[in-house]
């Protein structure tokens, strides 16, 4: 349980989008500040210059460093000394993209959601800005934070299931039953993809970062079926893994009874594991030939890595906002070294390489869709 | 709880295939005589004479109804007035076509296991010659006699979810984890589909069973990834139905820590369910826009059809072999009006029609999964 | 496997009570017919003459072989060559004493309903007689039945939780919550204890039977609280074990939600153990240090005795009636060996010795409520 | 979802006990910041000045204000003129008396670990304290400030069950299953209590916070079971509530698989309730005569009260740390209050009252197992 007790130099940070009204934001600072590694301090918070005013006195943040939008916030913060060390961005997916070239050339270390950007060629410029520049970039799949799932890929990458064979990850959600409104539901704002930008892009990464495994190619049945959707909103996909794997995504927005239906099944050549989102310190593990063993973070027969990214004992549940704050505590852990020059430290948030994939695999899955489900590359 | 108070007049039955070794035989028979419906009276039990022999003697069956073959069988009991008047056919399944097509020339009732048959023609056939001779024609789709499925059936027919939008099915086990042999992995005995003849078959009956929707087309991906598997023990499958719903089929014998992982899960546009074979009992539903209520077998707010094909109260689990009692009850119904020459009773187990849909899926899937996993049709 | 494929010498048996319409008569013909090793050929079904006649034409008895009383029953069958060997008891609990003196005193071996008695003497007589008489006397605690409540035994008998220190179980239904009618709120008919005598003493046996410990002392607080209860509905006792462990008892017939909800866990030194009787198939089992397995019935990890009396593969679910007939089966084996003058065979079903302790059990309970929950021995 | 967007004046808090080592430190102060209504600005950590030095430097407490005792701090700080505002006190149960008092005394608002003494006089002393002083004095029963234990308390006082005729109440671990050790082994430092003391108390506390109802007499049954346990490890207890109702309580530390195993079931004369603390997210209501529905935080049907208490949408897991923080923010809002002299809010978290409650219902518990089990009154 070693976050609660860290030792900490406290990080600046901004964040741009998350006003007051919706959830993200909201989310993005607790976390951000649940292990106290973090001061939010500035914020470009809404659209709306009212909204974004009122957000940030909620918040705390000093008037004179609430902007308008994400480029004055860049060139101001980047000019100040006290400035902010990294900016969380939780824009509309479409404005993802220039809000992270404005604080990337500013010098500032980015934070951003999912999915990265609308077009492949848009989040390539960023990962390369990035690395021109030298810069930390992380990108939000949450989900990658839960201690079980961090068991989950230790015990994968220790060969405690043996060769990977066959992985099933589905999100499903009930959101869009009788439709979607907002800048979900608008081409312009969200980009071409509905549900597989929304919540399949964390079904593909969750596949990918728990197994270790890339997948090479795919194919993909995409339908808008909920009244009114213009967006996908159910999505089914072949996955194939580099290393032969064969595999299936399902992904909803019109089922329901489920609420945030997040879910990944690995099978190989010596075992099994089961982890599901909405129980998240739960993590069943089948050898071949044995039982089931029931799994829980801090509890018996688990690999060490649950240990560290945790807060109290087994049986004292930690939820999403945990798993969130712990990836903002690896960042923390990234930035720092990153400004005092020392080594990259050991840490396994997802980052704007995670973000391209994720792109290349949304348009991946719409070209499959638009060409009879024929398989695609990404 | 009307099956085993039911007034019956019993009826005789034969058997081919089954014979003691292995567990499908045993199944047959205890479920046949659950309700007291059928007397097993022939068979001709196994390919091995004495295994034959001994599993007659086993079961009460008389030496002189003990048969080396179906061929023989038929035509012996076709001669006798105390003859049996149907069969059970649990043979490997290229064996399925010549012993019902010897019963049907016979004028014998026939039950067979699925896949009906290894080539859609041969299934044709056989839908053909029920027909011209005016038999009952059963396939053993087991799960299709548990109460909360015929519960779902009912529900999903009453309108409770709404337009049914999108189905998820998927047919887990761990039998070929370490590789098959036997008939199953004989493409002689067993045809040229493995997983997806053996259990994928059941998925697929099972989606359209309870939805009362036929699947149009499909996308199918294949692999045999066990060590020595000649047949496929994976697949995913986009399914198209012919209301415009959309769906995914999961079939894998190769996944650690599932015995025998049926489940489904379908959604329409005012509600959700879910069912799973383990816990047979229990049907989860979900009005869009209200809480998940948990139904049970003769429980609160279930509707009519759960009870009358039940034996104790809630709670008090039933299983397996009840289910597929429930079938045998239903054929008993069947074949009892047929040799009254009264109507066909209103009875819902799966026939000659639905064991040609299993093959036409079968072999459609084949087809999609050797052309890049195009869509076929079925 | 081996229960479906026993060779087997059909045994005789009447049944007295448990006629058409109510589900405990159909419950037992069920479970002894299930494995071929018992034909039911003579009963007195119900007090009343009709419906008496009327189930046993349902149930193919012969119209000669349908009685009035037990009595009558007892003695006719008794002079018939063709006599029925064992007799099911199945009446409400005032009469299952003289029933059963009277086919003891007529040489037939009796299978009886619990609570055994409503006195403590008549239990202690009917112990006497069947010892005197050299005959079986089964009582019917169903839920021993259960393969996983075997593999529970056996796994504690061999030390797998070390030595046992805690003990609760509970059997909660919601039968009375808004009163209760009939016999079973009649104490002339039901005896002085309600929903102890009913299902309490189920829990009761599940605890001595699991451990192979006995409850030494209790003190029990009783209370009717659903309208119009005359005796209690609701019942907590303090156990304690002759091995010096502890544990609880919680017994409610008012309890909404709760179908038939028996289970147990027992704690030891170095393990623990859960099972619930609406999951039949499942036990937890914890060794102290590790991880919580999920055992199953034919399962990995699962001790032999789980394997025996089991007539399908894993995944494939028995339930209650394959509980029950796994007693009949057992009661078979040890009435045929007692009819061949062989030594008893090893089977574990419940006898009138447990029956007894029920019994006193019962009393005991009463006496300690009615003493401001003093303890009391039994 | 109000909490993470409050408006907030944050309030300054001091802590005693708690330093790093232990576990309940750092959750009280990770819990206290979540919301942003508290900053952590002193301490008397540890009774080991040096550990006491590390925990302050660790959590940005300035050196000044790191004290070596709690009458030390509250003398200091309540000649500052930014001194804190309230104290945690953490410490073990000894402790929690002198500490309080002085923190009183000091005109300091209180919030305190349970159980809150090892006395019932001295417990009194501090509600007439607190009373006389005019101070807040809060009691962490931590599990009260799960939002879902927060809707089945509206639930039960809204009539959802009726009347409540019985609950039970259990709380199950494993930590002292092969002994234990450290303070809460030693009676001169824990009392004169174990288990009943240390988790005993939240279980009497849930049940009557979810009820309303209070628990007037109790017979109990306590017993070290565990090697070298000097305390109780085991209890089970009778309960009688104000309303007639019945229960049970039971309470274990050598429970081999039970981490942190806090639950509750509530049935009433229309309906039922269940809620375990491991799933804090669910709870399943049953209307008598209806299908469980499955209740989520800021789920479907579910009582307004849940959703005041909750920073992240449905589907999002929630947990033990989120839970302690509600209560820290209730109590913020009432030392606002105090402090501003406006009226007490609505606020539901456990006070000095309760605090004495259990401790009350410790000594019954102790003196009825001392008695035989009689009942005892509390």
């Amino acid at each position: 349980m070693r976050l609660a007790n860290w030792p900490r130099a406290r990080l600046r940070l901004g964040m741009v989008g998350g006003g007051l009204g919706g959830n993200i934001g909201a989310a993005h600072r607790t976390a951000a500040l649940m292990d106290g590694r973090w001061d939010l301090v500035a914020g470009a918070l809404s659209r709306d210059p009212r909204r974004g005013a009122e957000s940030a006195r909620a918040w705390q943040i000093a008037p004179d460093r609430s902007y308008p939008n994400a480029a004055e916030m860049a060139e101001a913060e980047a000019g100040r000394n006290d400035g902010i060390q990294a900016v969380a961005i939780c824009t509309p997916n479409a404005d993802h993209h220039p809000s992270a070239m404005a604080f990337l050339k500013a010098g500032i270390h980015v934070i951003c959601d999912k999915p990265l950007t609308t077009s492949v060629a848009l989040a390539e410029e960023l990962v390369r800005t990035a690395k021109d520049q030298g810069l930390i970039f992380a990108v939000t799949h949450t989900y990658s934070g839960y201690p079980m799932v961090r068991a989950a890929r230790r015990m994968i990458a220790a060969g405690q299931i043996g060769e990977v064979r066959s992985v099933s990850v589905e999100y499903l959600s009930q959101y869009h039953t009788a439709g979607s409104e907002g800048w979900q539901n608008d081409p312009a704002r969200n980009g071409p993809l509905g549900a597989v930008a929304g919540t399949g892009t964390h079904a593909h990464h969750l596949a990918e970062f728990i197994t270790g495994r890339r997948v090479t190619e795919l194919s993909a049945d995409l339908a808008s079926l909920g009244p009114g959707n213009r967006l996908d909103d159910h999505a089914t996909m072949h996955l194939r893994f580099d290393n032969g794997a064969r595999g299936c995504l399902w992904n909803s927005t019109i089922a329901p009874g489920n609420q945030n239906g997040l879910s990944i099944r690995v099978h190989g050549s010596t075992g099994g594991l089961s982890w599901h989102q909405e129980r998240p310190e739960e993590l069943a593990y089948t050898p071949f030939g044995g039982a089931t063993r029931l799994l829980y973070r801090n509890g018996a027969e688990v690999a060490a890595g649950a240990f560290e990214l945790s807060r109290v004992p087994a049986g004292h549940p930690e939820g999403y906002l945990e798993a969130f704050a712990n990836l903002y505590s690896e960042i923390a852990e990234a930035v720092t070294a990153r400004l005092d020059g020392s080594a990259d430290p050991e840490v396994a948030f997802p980052t704007v390489e995670d973000g391209l994939r994720g792109v290349r695999f949304m348009f991946a899955a719409l070209s499959s869709a638009r060409n009879e489900s024929r398989f695609e590359n990404l």
